[in-house]
């Protein structure tokens, strides 16, 4: 059991730099397009033996030192009572948006073993296949609103911040209750196996600092406290473009922060304190000719040397674009640079 | 003459806080729709006498203190021989990407006087009608080659990306080319009578700094050294998402950095040093009810009390939905609470 990646969430020393990517299990892999020919998106997501295939591709192929489940963030919000679609190229749609006392009322919060048992199912699975960590996800409250008020992605996000600004209390009673959801599923993955669980607040990053702390901040919060009175495993927290929120982040209470390329690694670590950090290069730079990537993974580790603990990452999901074999160059340069 | 506004880029005392909106003259303003429902947005863009009506239009509504001219930061970039189409509910579009080197040696470096003579014509007619100052503008030329590469907007600018990265030295030769043109351009306007320049690097936040720094800042450079042989009007830079830029944004010469909403209004004095500083309310609190809208605007004054200079300003453009009533509210509210 490679468990490098755990230590590094945890602090300690690390023989290497642990490295996962963001969207590992995904449409840049051809073994990934394989599966995804014979099934839609979301029939995948509920297949668990096709989400622990595709769990395991990416280990299997590059060597990882860490899993993450292959789900979607919007899976148990489908179960919370809402129809979800995805499209090809246009991502997922909520066709009846949540914008009123009524749709919020119309939401359960669903008991996830009953409502999402793939899920629980696949982390099971996996847990008996893998030879590095498992890690659990879930999106945070703020970035799941933003999909059920808006019904699906925004530029802008006008709909949740109207109902933020206008009606904060039917914001709140929304948020309240995927709050609930959330821990609850959250709980149900650790239960299951989950060695570390992750937090994805994907759109914190279009909050001005003072809206983040008061209509996104207590409620990632509340989850994080829940699951610390059930486990001790490690907890990270992701805000996307979230550069100006660490000051706010750092009070969550999480072990591992994330962060996008926004923010240089070093500035990062200085700010997290007494966190372990994980991240960051652009996405994009996974397309550098093989000397100029090997060169900035190099320079991306000497800047982190100071970290408490540190785990190597894409500043945001990989791209479906992206040649394997750069991948594969990249993981291969942390390995080794860094001492592997 | 009103010139507070000149004033306050300048970091010299003003009797109260002077404010401008982003996209002041724009869509959500019946006034403006009433213009646009006879031409389409390029044909309003080329003519003098609506480019004058509609960019004095939020002027007379609403008392704010400076003008900006009417018009798009993509008109130049149509005269380097290039295919633009606006589309309704798209935006820009260019039909031919530029990511070839026979593509951008296809590119020109035009005479503004020449090719976009009626950008010049409405400061003339602007500055005869306008009692506060007017403001000329151009896209930065990182944030234009995006739109040349993309061939319009994009999500994660990938084409702008991987020649950034693959192939430095055709960026390198596109980015001298859109340079030249931008400088000379803002050159033109500021011998039309324009009285400050704002650059706007909409995409500036997309870049890890240390890609902004190689790949978009020496061409900003560039042209703000151009400017100040020629002129000593005030200069602004607005990089927008650009929390994570500042110590590189401070070492560009403008004498006034904008902010959008992301980074509180404090820290972007702490960290502007020497300049003056225009931000930075979230476009979108200007739905807050009236009391909240005001309270919002109070802190925010207050925040900006150290500033050497501070023009009060959304963190983006006015968004099309935003009713003019809470326009007239914010911008008597600036005035008011800054002892007008």
């Amino acid at each position: 059991m490679n468990d490098t990646f755990l230590k590094a969430c945890r602090g300690e020393q690390t023989p290497y730099t642990p490295v996962w990517f963001m969207r590992q299990a995904g449409r840049y892999l051809p073994e990934y397009q394989k599966v995804r020919r014979k099934v839609s998106f979301l029939e995948l997501c509920k297949s668990p033996a096709l989400c622990t295939e595709v769990t395991l591709q990416p280990i299997d192929i590059f060597g990882f030192d860490a899993a993450i489940l292959f789900s979607d963030i919007l899976i148990p919000m489908e179960a919370m009572n809402l129809e979800l679609e995805f499209h090809e190229g246009r991502g997922p749609v909520f066709p009846q948006p949540v914008r009123s006392q009524k749709a919020v009322d119309a939401l359960i919060v669903p008991d996830p073993e009953a409502t999402v048992p793939f899920v629980m199912e696949t982390i099971r699975l996996l847990r008996k296949e893998l030879q590095v960590p498992l890690i659990g996800f879930a999106g945070a409250p703020f970035t799941l609103a933003t999909y059920l008020i808006e019904g699906g992605s925004s530029k802008v996000f006008l709909n949740t911040k109207k109902m933020m600004f206008q009606e904060p209390e039917l914001y709140h009673h929304l948020l309240l209750k995927i709050t609930a959801c959330t821990s609850l599923y959250l709980q149900a993955q650790a239960r299951a196996g989950a060695q570390a669980l992750q937090l994805f607040d994907s759109w914190a990053g279009i909050l001005a600092p003072c809206d983040y702390e008061q209509f996104a901040l207590p409620y990632v919060r509340s989850i994080i406290e829940d699951l610390r009175a059930m486990t001790d495993i490690p907890l990270i927290y992701f805000a996307n473009n979230g550069a100006t929120l660490v000051r706010h982040t750092v009070t969550l209470g999480a072990d591992v922060l994330g962060f996008d390329w926004r923010l240089p690694i070093g500035d990062a670590i200085r700010q997290a304190g007494e966190h372990a950090v994980q991240g960051n290069i652009d996405p994009v730079a996974l397309f550098l000719p093989k000397e100029r990537l090997e060169q900035r993974i190099k320079t991306m580790l000497a800047d982190a040397r100071e970290a408490r603990g540190y785990i190597f990452n894409l500043g945001h999901g990989i791209l479906p674009e992206t040649p394997p074999d750069q991948v594969r160059i990249a993981v291969n340069a942390v390995h080794r640079c860094s001492g592997r």
